[in-house]
């Protein structure tokens, strides 16, 4: 097992990445203090394959519990559904000293978040990633959210969980769009941190997509560590750095969307994010087209798209210009030097995305 | 114009309080940089007596606004108001740096800092409180909250203002009983604090009453230092230092609760709670009697309650222990040692509480 520290001062976890580690949390647990009363988020699926096992683990070191289970779709992350959490927990919460653990991939992640940081004025919560992507992304960092009808993550808070449990003997074997989708994520990390690592993506992507328990445990260490050490320069986004975790995706959110959020899937927009993030860096001449060129074998030889079908360049301008991201009229992109080095740009001037965009559409 | 620092390192903020002050509001909020875009969550009763005002003083700044007002009662402090207000935020964010102000009593600001806190992750918001209560208690401190069916202020963070201004001119001649409710949270603060201010009461307590503008100022500004230190030193109470703030709530809650909320205000509730906390201070040899017996002139000549009417002593208690202050199941009481001079014990035996709530009970 490896042990990684987000240091924040006093908001300093720990984040465990390791092989049946699970069978250990109650132990984990008690060092924490965090109470006697765990109110475990989760799905039905999850439920099903792991409910018994967290159960029995909690139990034998003494923690009472209750499961809130939520329909497994992005739909949860609503505030419907978290006020309903909320009402089981103000239900369960009689001894007054109750915490959260979030069992499930990214939405159960967020929604246990919000729900952990608005009741009572905060709970602590853990984390529990049952997903790749989950493993390597959003149960790092502390940004929590649901979704409102007017965008995406509208509400939220910054608000970081007391423990993160990767357990890999807990990601099952994804359906190959989902693991591809959790793999543009790892190249990310690597094109911004670490040539490394990108090397053993070169190496062992087939081990990755075939779910070998060594190399993913491997990759989803390197990339917490990663991601660990930016949200600890950095954990409101205020610096310049939290920012460079966006690297592909203020287009690729642009494409997903664009999309209707089912032509793309999150790592599909985000390997293409990356692609033109390429192109345009490319363009201003920052890196080396030799490097472009390696970085997009990769991302085709892993089976994420390289090119842009069935969406207009319109219709990605137009979500882009909608984002959340973009700060007063300025639009800014992580754009990249080398593999392992990117740089924060403002003011990238309209034609060259759109040169961009349509060196990418399809035939 | 008094300026009152609440240091939190980098979340400090000033806390202005003054005469006709909201007139260089433009200016203040500009020194803030915290974008052109207001977002004013008020009532209409604050609306109309104010709203041209505001207006006014922000446009000559060049800030763009906008009013989001919810209705003039306590039950704008829910989930569902928040909601309401959160879509006209989303719909008025069009820079992406929209900023919210409270403009009303306790409920605007509670419900606003909530509001602000969970918006896109958290989004800077100012307090201008037009009540005498939430000028000297909610305004400051960054405890935000809605109710839930489930009891009181279920929903919050700890969220803290950029700003608080007090315009002594805002306060509106209230009703009397509103008047006094903000005079119990005033004696609370001398008897916590501040001997001086308790000997000024005594002696100015019929021209705060009448609402005499230099007294006000006065009285806003020592109780708005005291609660400022108090925050600065244990913001999310957890050392035990913010707990003092609870003087005289512990049992005023029950109170209040027991009577339906209608019976009790808050400011009744807190001013027999004082007494409570006398009395089993009393018991406990704590205090001196004849400095309780000073307490409670001072409360009976405010014209506030010091009997119990009403409501049974067994109604209390059960409300008592279903109170979110309660740890395990220990109970915790703010008890008195002399005007000034609180302490905090744990685990006051129930006989003791209840010889306390019996000797109080009227006739």
């Amino acid at each position: 097992m490896k042990t990684i520290k987000l240091r924040l001062g006093p908001r300093s976890y720990d984040i465990l990445v390791g092989r049946r580690i699970i069978s250990s949390l109650g132990i984990y647990l008690k060092r924490l203090n965090l109470g006697q009363d765990a109110l475990i988020i989760s799905n039905s699926t999850i439920f099903k394959l792991y409910g018994n096992l967290l159960s029995r683990v909690l139990k034998k070191e003494g923690f009472t519990l209750k499961f809130a289970l939520v329909p497994d779709t992005e739909k949860s992350k609503s505030l419907k559904t978290a006020y309903s959490v909320i009402k089981k927990i103000s239900l369960f919460d009689r001894k007054k000293r109750v915490f959260v653990i979030a069992f499930g991939g990214g939405v159960i992640g967020d929604l246990s978040g919000f729900v952990a940081s608005v009741y009572k004025r905060g709970v602590p919560y853990i984390q529990i990633p049952t997903t790749l992507l989950a493993q390597v992304d959003s149960s790092i960092g502390g940004k929590t959210g649901v979704d409102l009808d007017q965008g995406k993550n509208l509400l939220g808070a910054f608000y970081q969980p007391r423990l993160v449990l990767s357990d890999v003997d807990l990601i099952r074997s994804l359906k190959m769009r989902q693991m591809r989708s959790a793999l543009a994520e790892i190249i990310k990390y690597s094109l911004i941190k670490d040539a490394r690592l990108f090397g053993y993506l070169e190496n062992n992507y087939r081990n990755l997509i075939r779910c070998d328990r060594r190399a993913l445990e491997l990759v989803i260490a390197r990339c917490s560590q990663i991601k660990a050490k930016v949200v600890g320069e950095d954990e409101r986004e205020k610096k310049g750095i939290r920012t460079i975790l966006n690297f592909g995706h203020t287009l690729g959110h642009a494409i997903e969307t664009a999309g209707g959020y089912h032509l793309y899937n999150h790592g599909e927009g985000v390997s293409l994010g990356m692609l033109l993030a390429c192109d345009i860096s490319l363009r201003l001449k920052l890196i080396r087209d030799d490097k472009v060129r390696r970085i997009e074998k990769l991302i085709r030889q892993t089976g994420l798209p390289t090119k842009i079908r069935k969406v207009s360049v319109e219709r990605i301008i137009k979500s882009h210009y909608r984002d959340k991201k973009f700060i007063g009229a300025r639009n800014r992109f992580v754009l990249i030097r080398d593999i392992g080095k990117v740089t924060i740009r403002e003011n990238i001037p309209l034609k060259v995305i759109k040169d961009a965009l349509n060196g990418r559409l399809s035939g």
